[in-house]
């Protein structure tokens, strides 16, 4: 039986790979016509697949030709256990999976053995697997071209350097996709909540992750939405003075429990979702035990010296070159008096900062390479901090300039309402509107050509959907598409947007409500954009929001350190709080300080490397030791064991 | 082969019972005369001892007689099986141990199955798993009285309630103890280093982590000694005015340094050291999922609640009671001019403080006995935030009063040199000597009561070793025995002379240099007390130091804050910085907010205590299928097995 095949028994593919159109360019027409078909490439490509037990279907679009693939259920199962993925079992201990014994894992809430993240790990494996066994090279034809196929080479690798193998994409699946929208997207009576699961199955863990937060952030946001409200609207008479510092401490405490009952939910999430996680492999081990440990702690501070090279690399040009750059811009724009020199300086500005940006995200990557981190995630939250370093200066020190030195509330609340207006607001509009625009015009352009080539026929066929699905762009990042995804763009807005109406809090209450209201839509449009605009993206097994809780910690830090300046400055109407500057001195050295005493636990790993090494070894032995014995005992009809399934 | 028997085929004997003496009531005297030993209770418990497999030696004492006990290892295996111990086994996962698989199991660095503090336990469940298995109550008899030994009840417990066994204690090991005296307690030639393996498989896990902690904190103390002698010393000319805020800024450093390498070290230790944790026992499980979970968060916040009630309420009190008590006794010292009157004002302050903190002490005992707390480490962390309380005003809040009231820096260095020669130097001494004399007290005591009795036989008998022991105080906490042991003052003296250095270390830099030379005496003088004048302590398994951790951590935060107003006084000598009070609130609340944000993430537990059961729940099944099948094969001849082990 296999899982993928729906109700009515129709086969759902879930991945699909583009070649190039058979038959586009006129040399081939003579194979056609001779029939030599033997040492095509694609079709080759195709026998080694379905030889691997996959379900292979060749539709052809407008310009390209697609191979979607499905899988039985063994064959994922069988490409699991060369995989040695690690899946809980009834007992509640992870194993590698074995398919003999499947009987023993759990199986997921919606009743399917793999996780979508799982099977397109498994796809891949088997497209990528595909190996000439042979002795002897296979020759391959592609167009007028003969290439071998080496002994021991992967084929999908070969074909993807000569360019007939263009992409390996996943592939929505229709009927999942239209009742997610009908459930999530256009579900527009209850605000905040969303089918979480159904997210987690369809688009994997570290998106459902996503949306999880944004919709618990939202929920929370009202409370202090109606207190920034209240804040603002309400006159309070004597008691006015008061009244911002309360709002205050009030937003700072709502921040603080925000986040610990985030993690108290994020916790329980994980402890119900069982994704796999990669059997990570071993370093070559010495037998000498004690050079292994030296080997280690050697290897552990050589990265972390890499690692503070390069943070402390973006740091100093972000100060150095940044700094300048943003403060030119606050002033200039200050001083001019002119509307439209304003005008011609933001448009600079703006077109600079997309350079600046882009080459900062590029530089950050490189950097990343070098920096040899244990594995995809620890690069991406590598990469999170250093990028979020650059935009931090980007959006914020502009306000920083309005706030802390012109001393001008009202001209900081001008500000802050452009930003929030513009940057939330059109920002969401484009980054909706763009995607599609670029599918629409993609798909507009392909059917065009066709019609061109294809004068006499009249009417058009229609684009298959696999095409269609080929012409959507991926849930890219805008920096860096190698490690993170589109996740990435849409945690920048939100950290972006919760570092604007936090810091300012007491200078702009009523942000807060705007927020809420941004975030409401914001879920509909993101959930929209994945399912309607955008390619399926591929699956991570990630579920925690990683890097960016920390990114949320310093802003609540940083927020209670700007209101309070942000407080002096208003209560200080007349000017007539001095501050001696060998007081300021102290001040500012208490601060930064603190800031090292917090931040710098981060920087010394308390584990050491050799600890943990040693850890991840015995987890392996037991592994080795166990899993095959027991595996057979746990599916089997074990007495003990079957009352344990029967209490879940 | 037991492994208590020494080289010398000597036994070791490890715990002993302490009875009243035979013959000190007359009234046994017929018994002894007509033989009627039958019905013995002493006799009995010794009988049913060496039933068990122990091997039992009487020594008759001067005052009392003891039961001395000794157990092949076999016994205690089959104790530890019972008592379903977690131990490490080959293959690096921990399993409950099996007697029958005991060769599966790792054994300790100095070659023995079972750490101290594992036989210590699997003697306690020996003595006080004596049951009458009997129908029929056995008849004992205790001088001229008999008592019912009921079928199923304790024998010990009986023993204990009407008063024959008085007390079951640990025995030091003499060849042990000399060896550690030599090596550690006497070796005077290297003054940091300390035969840490030897002290955890003498004392058991905490309290090397004690001397480890101790010994590092002492190594890394040269550095700021060092520095606070140069600023002390040195003229710096020019640079005078810049030298203490770069040593405040290099203490800090320093601080938050070594603790987070403390981190390092200390989970490197626990690593290597495979002390046995206890198999928690699991709460009833209901069979309804959601039910278990909505009862586990019911329970997880009532706890909270309880806790939250229990500190508000110690903090309130100390706040209300404490703070204007110990404020008064600040001011009245200031304002008295009389030196004999200042005296007698510290004796009845010194006298009033000794009485509230030990009244302080059991009332927080008894609130943690309501808090419900999951294990004894958990309750004795609270007991140690909430006498830390106490103390931290009673040590620092005269000290603060000097510092920032009175704004005289001159005073403050001799109040802090005061405190720092009298509480180290002073409390050291006693430290030492009360429990010695109260020793030595004790032994002529009990030789002269005995010369007394005996006036006739002239030369009166040696004591033996056992009484020595017996008479040597237990290693008890000066407040609260029932949770905490001696350490508890140990560690107190560090953190508040750690409080006392870090707080204060601009206003007096030398301290570094007092505090290094206090604690390279203080690891002999407590190393010393271990061995010399105090009964061996109980061993107890936890291998981090705390709660003391988490006070270490705020003692830097306070430092922090302190320093900088210190240096603000320092600077500010013609007193012309002024801080309008508008400006001094607004700094007051950023001060308490950070301390929210980084204090309130402890509050709320980050994963939710269903959470933890349901993990809990699963190692305890898989454990219950593993082990035994997985045991037998790690201990018997697997092939890929053995090879394990010869790499180790």
């Amino acid at each position: 039986m296999s899982e993928n095949e729906g109700e009515e028994g129709g086969v759902v593919y879930e991945i699909a790979i583009a070649v190039p159109k058979w038959g586009e360019n006129n040399n081939n027409k003579l194979d056609k016509i001779t029939g030599d078909f033997d040492n095509d490439c694609v079709g080759i490509l195709v026998n080694e697949l379905k030889k691997k037990g996959l379900i292979v279907e060749r539709v052809v679009g407008l310009q390209n030709e697609f191979v979607k693939l499905a899988a039985p259920l063994e064959i994922l199962g069988k490409a699991a256990a060369e995989l040695r993925f690690r899946k809980r079992t009834h007992i509640g201990m992870d194993f590698p999976f074995e398919w003999d014994e499947a009987e023993a894992f759990v199986k997921l809430p919606d009743g399917s053995l793999f996780s979508w993240c799982e099977r397109f790990r498994c796809y891949n494996h088997i497209v990528h697997g595909i190996v000439n066994t042979e002795k002897l090279p296979v020759i391959l034809k592609y167009e007028d071209r003969t290439i071998d196929w080496k002994s021991g080479e992967s084929l999908v690798a070969k074909l993807e350097a000569i360019g007939v193998v263009k992409e390996v994409f996943p592939l929505h699946d229709e009927k999942k996709r239209k009742q997610l929208l009908r459930s999530w997207a256009m579900n527009w009576l209850d605000f905040t909540s969303q089918p979480i699961d159904d997210i987690c199955s369809y688009y994997g863990v570290k998106i459902a992750t996503y949306f999880a937060f944004l919709g618990m952030f939202t929920k929370w946001m009202v409370f202090p939405a109606a207190l920034g409200l209240t804040v603002q609207l309400v006159d309070f008479g004597s008691m006015q003075l008061l009244v911002l510092p309360f709002f205050f401490i009030c937003v700072i405490s709502w921040a603080v429990l925000f986040f610990q009952f985030w993690k108290r939910k994020n916790s329980a999430m994980s402890a119900s979702s069982s994704e796999c996680t990669p059997t990570e492999l071993m370093k070559k081990q010495t037998s000498d035990r004690t050079k292994e440990k030296a080997n280690f702690q050697r290897e552990e501070w050589f990265r972390w010296l890499m690692r503070f090279r390069n943070d402390a690399f973006i740091i100093m040009s972000i100060i150095c070159l940044q700094l300048p750059f943003e403060l030119a811009y606050a002033h200039l724009y200050e001083v001019i008096r002119s509307d439209l020199l304003k005008f011609c300086l933001t448009a600079v500005y703006l077109l600079a900062i997309q350079y600046f940006t882009r080459m900062g995200g590029k530089v950050s990557v490189k950097l990343i390479k070098y920096e040899n981190n244990e594995n995809v995630e620890h690069r991406a939250n590598s990469l999170v901090y250093k990028v979020f370093g650059l935009y931090f200066m980007q959006s914020y020190i502009g306000i920083f300039y309005h706030a802390l030195l012109h001393r001008n509330v009202m001209t900081l609340r001008q500000v802050l309402i452009q930003r929030l207006l513009i940057s939330e607001v059109i920002e969401n509009l484009l980054e909706n509107s763009i995607p599609y625009l670029s599918y629409s015009f993609k798909k507009f352009r392909a059917v065009r050509n066709k019609q061109k080539r294809e004068k006499g026929s009249g009417k058009s066929s229609p684009i298959p959907r696999v095409e269609k699905d080929y012409l959507k762009p991926a849930y890219a990042a805008s920096i860096g598409q190698e490690i993170e995804d589109g996740l990435f763009d849409d945690f920048l807005e939100l950290v972006l947007q919760f570092g604007m109406i936090m810091m300012f809090a007491c200078a702009f209450p009523l942000a807060f409500a705007f927020a809420a209201v941004n975030n409401i839509t914001e879920i509909r449009a993101d959930a929209l954009k994945l399912l309607a605009t955008m390619r399926r993206p591929i699956p991570r097994a990630d579920a925690t929001i990683g890097a960016w809780m920390n990114i949320f910690q310093f802003l609540i830090v940083m927020s209670i350190c700007t209101n309070s300046a942000l407080l002096a400055c208003l209560y200080d109407r007349e000017g007539k709080w001095s501050l001696s500057p060998g007081l300021a001195a102290i001040l500012i050295m208490e601060h930064v300080l603190l800031f090292i005493k917090f931040g710098f636990s981060r920087i010394v790993p308390e584990e050491p490397a050799w600890v943990r090494a040693a850890r991840r070894k015995n987890a392996t032995q037991a592994e080795e030791m166990c899993s095959k014995r027991l595996l057979r005992s746990i599916s089997g009809d074990d007495k003990w064991f079957r009352e344990i399934k029967k209490n879940e």
